[in-house]
């Protein structure tokens, strides 16, 4: 088998920078700016978007509009727009709006989930079951994202067990996938290959269905590329970013967002994976989002430019 | 062999701010400042030092006074302060201004050579050998440290097998390490994996003294850590870093520099590595940098803080 053709050689990127990244700025870009964003992205390349979160605007006023976006973005054969969802609720308007995959996101740890959604991680893993029934009633795409799986600002450590049981209870729901989060970037590429390992062993042996296991790192201590090049080697195919690293992190004021679509696509190119981007495409979309922004973004790449081999 | 006596779990951190940080940067320390800062830096725990530049000042003004520097610090047991030097003339200052170590760098390129010193490859070795034989004579540390070694910005792509041969030839002249440089940020971990294996080999086999193995990464493209771990991980037993991630690169000007000393310790301490550090220190003193320098710095620890693990 070549390096090319070998399954984890190849990495899908979901790219959340129109909601977790624009989710947490302090500038508001409205919906037809963000439907254009979306389509940026395609035109580079990439294949799944996670276009919007259908929370309660006034929560999370950054994302307000969703629907608008979901109708704003031009659809092509092979992208997936997909909705973040939190709840039955979210989940009814998100199909509603007309996406293609809900990803439904909850913590691992219980105060975690009571300070943030006054909820419980039984309660969050039993509504991921509903979930995968609608979706599958519905046909549309269905992930799970596990919040806080390395680390939690309020129960500190999570254990890689802790995680484990519960993926085993989420696996048998056969999700189309299972993303591990790394939502306050505390994690290091040992934590990572060995939660990664475990998952993969959970869903290729539970469940008939080959559910896909993903990770998202946030760059918070600067560990997020090193642990997404671990989970790539581990055996991870989905990984998220988010454009330019747009995003912050509301446990830590300075701190960076997700890492950065362009510099995680600069590394796997750079190792041998494909991803169907395309890197200078990336790095135009990444001056767009900063000239939106009207501030530099934490990515690297877009500022530093491309590095292409001279013929010695 | 329990993981913490396992000779590559420990990992020697050569601090680079005092000299490749500042180096880079546009705000000028004076000599007195560079001196107090490297007293911050052995007291977060930091044994090895690279203080000072003894080029042309003229060429380079932020490294002007380096003998002030040197007198300026403050010695203790186990600390060695190191000066950077490119030729004989500037060997002859840094002993005479009291070094511990001479640390000596070329380029592998012709081109880069050329246009940085109107030098060539093949010259920059024989010089290698030299200051090999001076610093034998003088009894100082020395260390050799291959310039764009896995990309040039002139040349493009620099094969492993050119890198490996250069090492065979400064090898002979046993020198206390062999520091693989990306000088302009442009590789990924398979290439360090690749090319810290075959330096390993080359200095096991061909010396009687034990030549260690280094790295030193920018973070221009995002994977200085990623490839730091990837280093680590392959049994380089060296690793440059930079307080707060300062400096810069002169190939590229909205560039970060070196990967942030407090950000590699955060992750190799995570992953069981031992380096001697104290990570709060580390942040203080990269507080302390960002101060002087008046503006926010490419590291992420010191902005987002560490993590430690609550009892559950």
């Amino acid at each position: 088998m070549s390096r090319e053709d070998a399954p984890h050689r190849k990495v899908e990127i979901v790219e959340v920078g129109p909601r977790d990244g624009l989710q947490n700025e302090t500038v508001t870009l409205s919906p037809e700016d963000r439907a254009e964003l979306c389509d940026l992205l395609v035109d580079a390349g990439l294949r799944r978007i996670e276009a919007a979160s259908f929370v309660n605007p006034k929560r999370v006023p950054q994302m307000a509009g969703a629907e608008k976006v979901l109708s704003g973005v031009s659809r092509k054969p092979g992208v997936s727009f997909a909705g973040l969802v939190l709840n039955e609720r979210g989940y009814e308007r998100a199909v509603a709006a007309g996406v293609d995959e809900v990803r439904y996101a909850y913590p691992l740890t219980d105060e975690f989930a009571r300070r943030n959604q006054n909820s419980t991680v039984e309660a969050g893993t039993e509504l991921a079951g509903r979930l995968a029934e609608l979706a599958a009633r519905d046909g549309v795409g269905y992930s799970v994202t596990f919040a806080v799986t390395f680390g939690c600002p309020f129960e500190g450590e999570v254990k890689p067990e802790r995680v484990l049981q519960v993926a085993r209870e989420v696996a048998a729901s056969e999700p189309d996938e299972i993303i591990l989060a790394d939502t306050i970037g505390v994690a290091v590429p040992t934590q990572v290959r060995e939660l990664v390992g475990g998952l993969r062993s959970i869903v290729n042996n539970n469940t008939d269905k080959s559910t896909k296991v993903g990770c998202h790192f946030h760059d918070t201590r600067h560990t997020g590329i090193a642990n997404a090049i671990a989970a790539a080697e581990s055996g991870a195919t989905v990984l998220d970013a988010s454009i330019g690293g747009t995003g912050g992190c509301p446990f830590a004021p300075r701190a960076t967002g997700n890492i950065a679509t362009e510099d995680l696509v600069y590394a796997l190119h750079g190792m041998g994976y494909t991803t169907g981007a395309d890197l200078d495409k990336l790095i135009e979309c990444a001056g767009w989002m900063s000239g939106k922004l009207g501030k530099e973004l934490a990515g690297r790449v877009y500022k530093a430019g491309t590095f292409t081999p001279v013929a010695g």
